[in-house]
C-alpha cells in the first residue's frame, strides 16, 4: 500500500479522503477546520497532521480539494505548503477546479523543485464522492498519470487523460459552462411555460421524453418542482466556474455571447441573496420577473 | 375507417399522410406542389384533390402540416381553404408549428362556423414522422381530441393534452428555445475547448458521461464533427421558433435574455449563409470568430 | 389657407393639431375620446368629425397620430377610416411611430385608391410638440412630401426625407433602439458606481464632461437623480419601438445582440410594474439587484 | 520647482512628461524603451534613470502611465521598482488605468514604507495629454492629491477627486464602459439602417440632431464613415477597460448584461483582427454579419 496525503476535507474532500482510507493507504492528512484531520485519520491508517508541508513530507502522492484558485496557490506552493514538504518526485494532485492559467502556475514552481503536478478536476458531486465513482479530467505529464492512477481508482471510475499542464480544467470548466447554460435554458423555458398555464409536471415530462431531456435537468427538476434548493452546488461556485470559463475564453479570443449572459443572470441571483443555494435556485430571478412559480401542482 | 383529410405533404406532412392511408383510413389529400397529392394517394384509400376546400367537404376529420403562420391562416381559412368545405362539428388539427396567437384567431374564425380546431404540433423529425413514432402537443377542447386520438395514433406515439387553443403550441415553442440554447451552449464550450487543444472526440466523450448530456448533442455532435450539416431542422426555421417563443414571452412579460442572445446568434448564422443547413452548423459563427474547427481528428 | 386633417389628440397630437390650427388652418378632427376633437376645435377654424372617414372627406391633406399599428391601420383603412372619406390625390402622412413593414402595406392599400401616403414619425416629445420643434423623418414620394412640407412645418423646425416607404420609421426606430441602449448603458454605469461609493452627482458630471456625455443622459440624469420618474416616454412605448427596431433586423438579417438584451431587460422592468413610467426608471431594475440607488445625497 | 518623475514615455506618458518639462520642473524619466527617456530629458530639466527606482530618488512626486495592472505592479512594486528608491513622503501617482482591486493592493504595500499613492487615471486621449488639457479622477487621501495638485495641472484641466484608494479607477472604468456600450448601440443602429438603405451621412446627421447625439460618436463617426480606423484608443485597450468593470461589477454584485455582450462582441472584434485599430473598427463585426457598410457615398 502507498504513503498517500489528501488535503481539504469539505463536502468532496472528506469522502474522497475516506475512500483512500478504505483502500488500504497510508494517508497523511490536513485540513484548514481543526480536528477534522483527526477524524478523518481514525477510519483507516490516516495521520493529522500540521501543514500541508508535513502531509508532503510523509507522501509519495498527495491530493487536494479546496475552493479556489488562491487556496490552491496557497496549499501548494505557500508559506507551509506543499512545496516545503515534499521531496523530488513527488505526485501532487490537484482535484480543485482552478483557473487553468493559475494551475499552470503551480505546476511550473512545483516543477522547479522536481515535483510532479496534475490539474484533476472532477465532476459527481457529494453522490459520487461518497460512492467513489467521481470522474476525474486530468491534465499534465500522462505518464505521471498513469503511475499515480491506481490511487485515482479508489475515488472514481471515468477517467480522461485531456493534456498538458492546465487541459483537465479546461475540459472541467467548458462540461460547467454548458451544464450552466442548460439550467438558464431550461429556467426560462420552465418560466415562459408556467406563465402560459402549462402545468409544470407536463412540461417537464414533455421534455424528458424529447431531445430537449438532459442529465442536468433529471436531477434538477424535481428539487425546483419541489421548492427544494438545498445545496449540491452552489450559484456562488458555479458563477465562479462560469467566470473563470470567460476569462479562459477572453484569453484565448472565443466569444462566448451566451455564456456572458448566463454569467451576469448568475450574478443578479447572487444579488438575491441565493448565491449559497443549489445553482437550480437561478429559476428564482426568473419567476421574480415574471411573477409565477415552476412548481407542483397541490 | 375514416373520412380523413391530410394537407401538406413536405418533409413531415408526406410520410404522416402515408401512415394514415397505412392504417387504412379513406384519405383526401392536397399540396401545393402539384401532383404530389395523386401520387401519395396511390398507397391506400387516397384522393387527390384541387383546393383544401375540397378535401374538407371529403371529410370528418383533416390534419395539415405546413411551413408559418401564414401558410397556417391560409390553408384553414383563406380562399378555398378549409373553412369554405367543412361542415358544422368536422375537426381540423394544425400540426404545424406557428405562432399560440394566430393559432387561437384561426380557431375562432372556424368555431365561428361550428368547425373544432386543434393545435397539435410534434415532435420526432423524419424518422418520427415516417416510423410513425411522433410526440404531439395538443391544444384545444379535450374531448374534441380524445374523439381523433385514434387517427393521431397512426402518426405518433406519445400524446401530450397541453390545455386550450394554442398550449399545444405554447408547449413546443418552449421545447423548442430549449433546444436552441443547448445548441448554442455547446456550440461555445465545443469551440473554446477546441481552442485550448481539446480533441473535439474526447471533449464530446466527457460531456456524453456527465450531467451535460442531453439528447440533443447526442443526435447532433456526431453531424458536427463530420463537418454534414445536412438538414434535419433548418437554422431558418429554428430561428423562426425561437423568434415565436420570444413574442409569446415578451406579450406574456417574461423576461429571457439567453434566448434573445441565441435568436441573434441563429441571426448570424443566417446572415452568413447557414439558414438552410441544419441548426447544427450554426457552430460555425463560433468556429469562424475563434478560428478553429470542431472536427474529427483525421 | 389648406384644408387639413388631424387624427388622434393624445399627448403629442393634441399640440400638434394646435399648431396647425394657430397657423390658420381649417382643420377637421377626430380622437377615440369622446368631446376631445370639439374643444381642440374650438382653439381656431377647427371641425370636430364623427369618424376619421368624415375627416378625410374635409381634407386635402390629414395627418394622424396614434400608438400603435394596429391603431394606425384602423385609422387609414379600417371601417370609417380615412381611405373610406379620402378623394384620388389626398395626403395622408402617419406621424406615428410603427412598423415599417406594415407602414408599407397601408400605403399600397390607399395608393390602389389613387390616395398619396407619407411614414413621418418625428420625436422632440411633448414639449416640442407643443413648441413646434419637432424633428420629422419622413419616408413616400418626396413630391408628395415637398407638397406638403409647408403644412409640416406648423409642427417641426427639422425634416428629413429619408427615402420610399418606410424609410422614415427606419430612420426612427435607428434613433431609438441607440436611445434605448444608451439607457441601459448608463444605468449599467451607474449603478456601478453607485455601489462602488462614488456619489451619482459627481459621476454624472464627470460623464456630462467626457465623450460619454449624451443628449439623452443630460436630459434623463435629473430625474432619476431625483428619483422622479413622471413620464415623458413610458418604459412600455420604448420597448414596443426596440422591439420593432429588432423585428425589421430580423426582417434584414441584421444580428443586434445588445439590444436583444436591451428589450428583455425593458420587459424585466415592465414586469415589474415601470411600463408605464418614463423608461428611465429601467434603473431601477439594476437597482434592485444591486442593492443600491442612484439618487442625489440628502 | 519640484523634483518630479515620470515612467512610461507611450503615446500618453510621452507629452504629459514634456509638459511637466516645460512647466519647469525637474524631471526624473525612465521608459522601458532604451533612449526614450533621454530623448524626452533633453526637452527640459529632465534626467534619465535606469530604474524606476531611481527615478523615485531623484524625485518627491512620481507620475507612471503604463499599459496594465502587470506592468503597474511591476512599475511600482517590483524590483527595482519605486518602492526601492522612494523616501517615507514621497507621492506617487498612476495615471495608468488599471484594477481598482489591484491598485489597492499596490497602494497599500507603499503604504508600509510610508508612501503615498494616488490612482489617477486619464482621458481626453492623445490630444488633451499634448495640449495638457487631460481630465483625471483620484482616487486616495485627498490632502495627500491637493498637495501634488499644481504639479496635475500642468497636464490637465479637469480634476475630479472621487474618494478613497481605487476610486479614481472606479469612476474611469464606469466611463469607460459607458463609451464602450454607446459604440456597439451605435454599430447596431447605424447598421441596421444602412442594410435598410438609408444614407449614413443622413443618419449620422438625423443622430447628431437628436437626444441621441453622444460626444463619442460626435468624434468616431466621421471616422467610420471615412473607413479610416487608425487607432486613437485601441479596441484591445477598450475591451480590457470593459474587462476590468465587468471583474468589478462581479466583485461587488452588480448584474451588467448589456456590457456583459459589449465585451463579447469586442472578443469577437479582436477575433476578427481588428485589436490593434480604434475600437470604433468594431463596426466591421457588425457589417461583416449583415454584408453591407457604414460608409459616405462616393
Amino acid at each position: 500500500m502507498a504513503k498517500l496525503g489528501f488535503i481539504g476535507l469539505g463536502i468532496m474532500g472528506d469522502p474522497m479522503a475516506r475512500n483512500l482510507l478504505k483502500a488500504g493507504h497510508d494517508v497523511a492528512l490536513w485540513s484548514k477546520t481543526k480536528g477534522k484531520a483527526e477524524a478523518v485519520a481514525a477510519e483507516g491508517k490516516g495521520k493529522g497532521c500540521d501543514t500541508p508541508a508535513e502531509v508532503a513530507a510523509n507522501s509519495d502522492c498527495v491530493f487536494y480539494c479546496v475552493g479556489d484558485s488562491a487556496m490552491s496557490r496557497e496549499t501548494a506552493i505557500g508559506k507551509d505548503g506543499l512545496i516545503e514538504g515534499a521531496k523530488p518526485g513527488t505526485v501532487i494532485a490537484d482535484c480543485s477546479t482552478v483557473s487553468p492559467a493559475e494551475s499552470r502556475e503551480i505546476g511550473e514552481a512545483l516543477a522547479a523543485k522536481g515535483i510532479h503536478f496534475l490539474d484533476a478536476p472532477c465532476t459527481g458531486s457529494k453522490p459520487g464522492a461518497e460512492g467513489g465513482t467521481l470522474t476525474f479530467m486530468i491534465g499534465g505529464d500522462e505518464k505521471v498519470f498513469e503511475s499515480v492512477k491506481p490511487y485515482f481508482e479508489a475515488m472514481g471510475k471515468l477517467f480522461y487523460y485531456c493534456g498538458g499542464p492546465g487541459m483537465g480544467l479546461q475540459a472541467k470548466l467548458t462540461q460547467n459552462l454548458i451544464l450552466a447554460n442548460i439550467m438558464e435554458a431550461f429556467n426560462e423555458g420552465m418560466v415562459l411555460a408556467a406563465k402560459a398555464g402549462i402545468a409544470p409536471e407536463l412540461m417537464l415530462d414533455i421534455l424528458n421524453n424529447s431531445a430537449a431531456k438532459s442529465g442536468l435537468v433529471a436531477f434538477k427538476a424535481p428539487y425546483i418542482l419541489d421548492r427544494n434548493f438545498v445545496t449540491n452546488f452552489s450559484t456562488k461556485w458555479m458563477h465562479k466556474d462560469v467566470s473563470m470559463a470567460l476569462d479562459s475564453a477572453r484569453a484565448q479570443g472565443v466569444p462566448m455571447p451566451l455564456t456572458a449572459v448566463t454569467q451576469q443572470m448568475f450574478q443578479a441571483a447572487i444579488a438575491k441573496g441565493y448565491g449559497d443555494m443549489d445553482f437550480c435556485s437561478t429559476v428564482r430571478v426568473y419567476e421574480e420577473m415574471a411573477g409565477v412559480e415552476v412548481k407542483k401542482k397541490a
